[in-house]
């Protein structure tokens, strides 16, 4: 059986999401929405239209997952309990702090109109989540710490371009070596925030502007970067987009712990994650919980469900068999 | 409500389950039960009776699981299916190769008792087996990885002690440190058996013993030291005992893949874990799939389960809302 797919949005995680059901052959992509002019939009995918969103309801009973690529701060929130009216929905909603509230909304839509939909999914949340999950509950004694990067914050590359005189910016979030050292040596040390993590920002400034004051802007901004080692490159445009025009993530998940009846031995999990392209990863992601959250729905399992509610077998394209006798 | 195990047999694995349960405050050990004369057998649980295995019927309808400590090569063959007739068990049965047999026989018995049990927890079969699959769902196009060790292998310890002149003796599988670097470069490196692992055996001769007899004998023994690097110390019986009691393990996996429309970017998913004891480990995943088996259970989910069908809330004893709100 197909899973037919629709996805909401072009942007970039929404063209990771087009690439990735490109390599899962049970899924296809049937329809792409937009809120902008659907002609200005070209998908890669062959015999793929795109449609205005306001045209989306006649999609009703078509799709299998309606993928929402929108962001967390005011998109999300209002579009995945709306569209769970009518369609099983996924999102990569990732603002932790507001995750208890967005559930709730998406599954009251849900459970009134018979949908599945998932929403956090994705790295972080997502495949960190279900990292950390396992490792408490396999460690109830021990430490956890997330690590991020190397990598680009969207939000910190944001603030800097905000600044007066920065003509455009991008921010890398660092792992301190030392620090993932200390953690892996078992030894589970207590680290604030600036031990951490190091930022490293490239900025392309205006011509005439104030390179002091940027820099000091950026170093003391409150929350952004005050708590941190900040190190400001001022670079040319060409520079700018020759080396950093990339989308590449990643980082570590580590519990430590300690079992037995004195707790004297130490256990040391680790995960960590390379990735070249945040979008195309996160989408990949997406697409496998595609394929559950629509299983989920033909046997009648209604309501909104997290990354932790998904049996990991419901992920594969696999046979129970096959998976058993070839991953197991 | 609070889950109650019986733990059949009292080795290793079943003091390393002992442990776990003292740190699951939701658990309780009611019973264990032994091939021994019970009253040979003390636990370290305060109150806790040590039972003939022939007396376990008496336990009927008393456990919510039985967590079974027996060898994958002759005893959960038989007893995972002939106990799975009156209670939900978990076993780690870890034969890779005779899988698919054993969950045939134990889901038979399961589902004509309305019982529930879980076959092959522990690491590997286990912890890594979900990473193996998870990682295959999202990166569909890309290469698996298992690297083992630092860690003692009891079957290769068994080979060394049957070679004559041989007094006691240990085998340590170590990852290369080269292959590891290749796998993580994202290279997508063809490895084969001896590249990926070496053998450290450490021997306790007998008095007059022909050491080169013996060294040779490890080394050119087929399917377990022939294919690989394997080099022989030959050592006193007090530097064994101090130095080489231990049952640490540990080991990697990763996957590597690409994605995008051209394929062109990279990803690689690594999991490690470095564990002082493996019994003990092993015991703590066994006791968090005891918490899900019991769950599913009660929900009248019967039949036998691997970890592949257990979704990862199951696990915790948090509630869904704390799960979502800290850990997602």
């Amino acid at each position: 059986m197909t899973i037919k797919i629709g996805i909401l949005g072009y942007g970039n995680l929404a063209k990771g999401v087009e690439a990735a059901i490109r390599q899962n052959p049970d899924t296809k992509l049937c329809a792409v929405f937009t809120r902008r002019d659907p002609a200005s939009v070209k998908t890669k995918t062959e015999g793929v239209n795109v449609y205005s969103v306001d045209s989306i309801m006649d999609f009703k009973g078509k799709l299998d997952v309606l993928i929402i690529c929108g962001g967390s701060a005011t998109d999300l929130p209002e579009m995945t309990p709306l569209y769970s009216k009518t369609f099983n929905c996924i999102d990569s909603f990732d603002t932790h702090a507001n995750i208890p509230k967005h559930y709730e909304a998406v599954d009251e839509s849900c459970k009134a109109n018979n949908t599945t939909s998932l929403i956090s999914a994705g790295w972080d949340p997502g495949m960190f989540s279900i990292q950390r999950l396992y490792a408490n509950c396999i460690l109830p004694d021990g430490k956890d710490y997330t690590f991020w990067g190397k990598g680009v914050s969207q939000g910190h590359s944001d603030a800097i371009r905000r600044i007066p005189g920065v003509k455009n910016g991008k921010q890398y979030t660092i792992p301190v070596e030392s620090a993932l050292e200390a953690v892996r040596s078992g030894k589970g040390p207590d680290l604030t925030t600036r031990q951490k993590h190091t930022r490293v920002c490239y900025v392309v400034p205006e011509e005439d502007a104030d390179l002091a004051y940027i820099e000091n802007a950026i170093k003391t901004m409150p929350n952004y970067f005050a708590d941190y080692d900040t190190t400001v490159h001022f670079i040319t445009e060409e520079i700018f987009n020759r080396d950093h025009a990339g989308m590449n993530h990643g980082g570590f998940v580590f519990r430590t712990g300690v079992t037995g009846f004195d707790k004297d031995n130490r256990h040391i999990i680790e995960y960590s994650l390379k990735l070249d392209s945040n979008p195309e990863f996160t989408g990949s992601v997406l697409v496998a919980y595609a394929r559950a959250i629509s299983r989920l729905n033909a046997k009648g399992e209604y309501g909104c469900k997290t990354v932790f509610d998904i049996a990991p077998a419901l992920l594969s394209p696999l046979s129970d068999y096959d998976m058993r006798a070839h991953l197991l």
